[in-house]
């Protein structure tokens, strides 16, 4: 498989702003049920061949907002170099009911004893309960995924890089058709 | 008018993040035409009462986006405290077509001659067209904003705050109901 042109430019921001813990950081847009946009902030978790890997609760909203609509965009900047990728696409969503899956379990494996702590944790967006609920010694890890464990792989169908520094601004358009990446250099 | 009570917190929060100059950037998601979510960071300009300021170019397709669906979310994140506002409400798009408008006229004129610049370049996203049309000679500032300057106002009707920082994180939801802001704790 040859790789995606975009992928160069997208790797190589990661790799210049890699100093930041967040520029792993990348903001997720939704559509509810209700049709108006939600937006939050998620970690990229690495590719799974061409597609961006997160993960997510699986109580929260935005799985029951890519339940009903699977298109996200996900807007990502990076404060060092000064460069933001929008990248919209389909988001495939990987939960419990899919088990055995591969991705899934390697998603788990590869995160830490902390990071998986959260998933025994309360639903959350309820109500606050008592603070013994998010204690360590009541939310074990373990070697297999608990079902509020979720992987969200989103395919890119389109991919806009925007290059603030340099007059004007740099801004590419990546876009698949037919299987067939275009690039256009467009104005800023 | 008495304050809205998530604004101490955002104003903290801009204050002790001021060092980086990225801080007054956030995401804002929009749903374009065929009810798909969009995602772009956009600059923080203050507030007009109690709504989130920011320009565009009325070129621009969140124009388009917030002309068939006022509803948004605005996702910031603070990368020092580690803390994150989702900010969701109505966006109020102030164009040339609502001349004279003292909020246009006084967002134009706080801004830099070299911000200015950029509303006179050809049609952002169309195919790039040559440097020339990028030069400063070509782009004049002007005491009043050219009618591809528009302001977009967001009203928040529900914000939430969530501290990174701490075990767990710590999750607040403000909701505006019949004009009282109601504060909820919730799980993170």
């Amino acid at each position: 498989m040859t790789i995606a042109p975009w992928r160069p430019a997208l790797a190589r921001a990661l790799h210049r702003n890699r100093a930041q813990a967040y520029c792993r950081y990348l903001q997720l847009a939704t559509v509810n049920e209700s049709g108006k946009p939600s937006n939050r902030t998620v970690v990229f978790r690495g590719f799974v061949d061409e597609a961006i890997q997160m993960v997510t609760d699986s109580r929260s909203e935005k799985v029951q907002h890519i339940q009903a609509c699977p298109w996200t965009e996900i807007c990502w900047y990076f404060t060092v170099t000064r460069e933001q990728f929008r990248i919209a696409g389909r988001i495939t969503l990987i939960s419990a009911a899919h088990d055995p899956d591969a991705v899934r379990l390697n998603a788990w494996q590869t995160m830490s004893a902390n990071a998986h702590q959260q998933f025994y944790w309360p639903h959350p967006g309820e109500p606050r309960v008592s603070q013994a609920a998010f204690e360590p010694s009541a939310t074990p890890s373990t070697a297999y995924p608990p079902d509020s464990f979720s992987v969200l792989l989103l395919t890119p169908e389109r991919v806009e890089h925007l290059e603030l520094r340099g007059h004007p601004q740099n801004r590419y358009l990546y876009q698949q058709t037919e299987g067939e990446w275009q690039l256009q250099e467009v104005n800023p």
